[in-house]
């Protein structure tokens, strides 16, 4: 028994229009990547971290590693080219029982108290998704029309993402599919009901350059 | 023929937990109401502006334009309970014919570039809804489920939304319904198609108080 982390950093950055992929890239001096990792540490020091890599960067990690003095250990696990064969990889290399949380490395400013909050929920209830409800208008484009969807409920959904280890391993022996965009989806594809929890609107994900100056200013306006 | 802004500014500001409402709350020391009345006078300085406000604030807004030497010239209008409600109100002082904006005052980002893209559009092809693509998962609950939504299809609406002043008028003389969340709801509901135009990602709205600063660090960052 144990718990596990799987910290996906798989990806090689193109939608920032920029060389470092976002997980390297520095949010108040230090690459998102570390924050990531950490919040994980300070939520339980025992947690197995998992950090899924593409393989071009692995140097560079270990370099950044060095550079910031980041002594945090993690297993370093080869990324593939989907995010669903990231995971995998990572579950691959897990055989106790026990939690797993699955965490998108550009989400650095996840709360140790919302992590501590989706642990708590998969141990009572098998799962934790977090979700955060809509401010906004939203529309679906269908043909020609652009249809109103109702946003009450409506919920952007985040990570960390929390299941029974066993589960989620034998989710991902479903072939890949392009509509599993979480590791939600692939529970759900199973017919295994997933439990929503209330997520955080500062848990934001770098995808946009101006996305890390935000995550500057939430980092200092944070408690 | 004229152009017109119907700025909804009716909010009396219970979710901030704050006393003071959203439009008037200061970013970067002037209230927000100023930089959405200032970006269609950038726009087109013949652009006839309305002000909806709600009618315990009018006393709290001429101050703040006498204390901030806000010279733009609008014209105030009465709000009223709903949005729906408010937006009616402001185009009932519309006689003309030519477009309107309707644009909500907690969105003091939206740039001249998108307000004139938006007139523009709205010129070409009757209105102008602007929308931004949605970089999460996002789900729907449906009872106990919580489905998965296709998000490749989904679009986040801002506003300003630009219409023919006659068409939209037409449009509020429905009567109101919860579901009316936009100004192109109305029209939808008349069967009139809408026009999607590309909204921006620093076209915040101001909902919580990280809002203002993350709209200050925009203001900062922009061009």
């Amino acid at each position: 028994m144990g718990n596990y982390a799987i910290i996906v950093a798989g990806g090689t950055g193109n939608r920032m229009g920029n060389e470092v992929p976002k997980q390297f890239m520095l949010l108040n001096g230090k690459p998102v990547l570390m924050y990531s990792i950490e919040q994980f540490y300070k939520h339980d020091k025992d947690t197995k971290i998992i950090v899924v890599l593409h393989p071009s960067y692995l140097s560079m990690w270990v370099q950044l590693c060095n550079r910031h003095s980041f002594f945090i250990a993690h297993k370093i696990v080869k990324g593939g080219e989907t995010r669903y064969q990231s995971v995998k990889n990572g579950l691959d290399t897990i055989n106790g029982k026990g939690l797993v949380a699955v965490h998108d490395a550009a989400r650095p400013l996840a709360s140790v108290r919302l992590i501590d909050a989706c642990f708590a929920a998969a141990i009572d209830k098998g799962s934790a998704i977090p979700g955060i409800p809509v401010n906004e208008t939203v529309r679906m484009i269908k043909g020609d029309a652009i249809e109103l969807i109702n946003r009450n409920n409506l919920r952007i959904i985040q990570t960390p993402q929390v299941f029974q280890t066993d589960i989620l391993k034998e989710a991902y022996k479903q072939p890949y599919r392009e509509d599993f965009t979480d590791d939600a989806s692939l529970l759900e594809a199973m017919g295994v009901p997933i439990n929503l929890v209330a997520g955080e609107p500062g848990n934001i994900k770098i995808t946009l350059p101006a996305d890390l100056e935000i995550a500057s200013l939430l980092l200092k306006i944070a408690i």
